[in-house]
């Protein structure tokens, strides 16, 4: 076999290997091989990925939290009231001390001001827009090159065995379902994420649903698998996640009958990505804890990934 | 070509010939005609159907409702009070006019007394075994015959030419995902329903899912657009329903760009189902108006279905 060959027979190019690569490969290999003990029919093999941190950056701030703030400041000229109300002033202070006090109520508040008020269309228009222009302060590249190449190959390698590929986030839905085709190869359907209301109305008879300052679902914790069994009714095979707010679903997957697979994304590459395991965008403690005791997956940026981002 | 042959050729052989049978043929050879002007990728075939009345039968009761009798009778000896407490005690006492009385409202209290209270996998085991156990009063069959074999053949139809079809019901989600895939060929994540709250919680360390006596959502309505962007996040492409409670996902169907499919099963059939537009289950009246008006698709079961359930 020629070594160009070689690679290309590898599903996971951009991983070191090591045990992170090799606990995915067996699992994969023992769910699908229909005359072992551990075989699971393709209808059942449904995979649940959190977004921020697991499949792409979330540092310095949650790439969606980004957009808000750049919304903050397009919108700020018709909110003269948000010069001296927070969390806007922080916002259009660059205050990100004051910014961070302001905690996930502050976040949300934001999310909230500048992703409401109008219909579903026009906020797919104005997040594509944003996407095709705006750029991460260190990397300077857009937001959409800050997928984790392994994580993206993961994605393909287990479509590719029959799986099922969900997002499962804390994110707003809308926001990630306008790149998750294009990053991921996941359809809009397969992304369940937090979610504000919106209202159905006829405007000159043709319907729209009107996007509302008001919170629907926060697809966090124990949020993710009440949010699996209601859009998926399954219960996952495999879940990955980067944080406590992915503990849950972790745990709910691991209860699962047979063989699962549960891992986490350690950030412990500062050099290339960031290092961290608690920041203001969320800690990773109790869930790392339990993966240890019971031989989840760490995956450990550092060492297990040649590479963290396709243009590395 | 022999007349067998001609037979196994025909996608729809429970659908009598007539314009209802031919706009569906139409619109689906329209939107997967590669050369045509009205040619829709596979990825955006979304088809989304109701259940009660649309898929299966609706009367004398919502099938459901049914369960949700049969349930409250089983749990009774525990719940002495509800023997002087409405809507029990209509149930209780087979007062019909009494429990009609009670409207959604007391549906609703039906459902979340007999639902509520049990982990999901619980619910799931009772209302399997309620199914293996339970008779249509009318036909004396098992509920689970009780789908209309034309739209089993319809859903088999879309799918064939490379559609996704969805349930988009006021039923209640885990209700109908116990039955979807074996009537209809739908797996358990195409099933969009109501719900009811529930909560995560861990027992002797092992992750359940309690279901609890509170709605968290009703698909009716403006409800089924709302729920459709939330779940799936594209416009369908083709939707059927039977009631005013679908007139809502009709006209979002129908207000998206190009051909679309909209659709109404009218019961026009008192000898081998049920006539009606208006009952305690529902009204076709408003929807039926803008349906005649803009040309949608009105499937008479007497006219347009050679049979109506598989074992006629």
């Amino acid at each position: 076999m020629s070594a160009a060959h070689a690679a290309q027979a590898d599903p996971l190019p951009s991983w070191n290997e090591g045990a992170s690569k090799q606990s995915i490969v067996a699992f994969v290999q023992a769910v699908t091989n229909q005359n072992g003990p551990d075989y699971v029919a393709p209808t059942d093999r449904i995979a649940t990925f959190d977004n921020d941190g697991t499949l792409w950056a979330e540092q310095p701030l949650y790439i969606q939290l980004a957009f808000a703030v750049d919304r903050v400041k397009a919108l700020a000229p018709e909110h003269p009231e948000w010069r001296t109300t927070q969390p806007f002033q922080a916002v259009l202070e660059g205050d990100r001390e004051a910014l961070g006090a302001t905690g996930v109520k502050g976040l949300l508040e934001l999310v909230m001001a500048t992703h409401a008020g109008m219909t579903s269309e026009e906020f797919d228009r104005i997040a594509k827009e944003w996407f095709a222009t705006a750029r991460h302060p260190r990397f300077n590249r857009p937001y959409t090159d800050l997928a984790f190449q392994p994580m993206v190959e993961l994605l393909g390698y287990l479509r590719a065995n029959g799986f099922k590929t969900y997002i499962v986030s804390g994110g707003g839905v809308e926001f990630m379902r306008v790149i998750s085709e294009q990053l991921y190869g996941i359809p809009p359907e397969q992304v369940i994420g937090s979610s504000g209301k919106t209202r159905y109305e006829l405007r000159d008879g043709v319907p729209v649903l009107v996007r509302l300052p008001e919170l629907d679902f926060f697809d966090d914790k124990d949020g993710k698998p009440t949010a699996i069994q209601k859009f998926i009714g399954r219960r996952p095979l495999a879940a990955f996640g980067n944080s406590d707010g992915d503990h849950q679903m972790l745990q709910w997957t691991a209860a699962g009958s047979g063989r699962r697979l549960m891992g986490l994304v350690d950030h412990t590459d500062a050099e290339r990505e960031f290092e961290y395991r608690v920041s203001s965008m969320g800690r990773l403690e109790n869930a790392a804890v339990e993966a240890q005791q019971r031989g989840w997956t760490i995956v450990s940026m550092k060492d297990d990934w040649k590479r963290i981002f396709a243009f590395q």
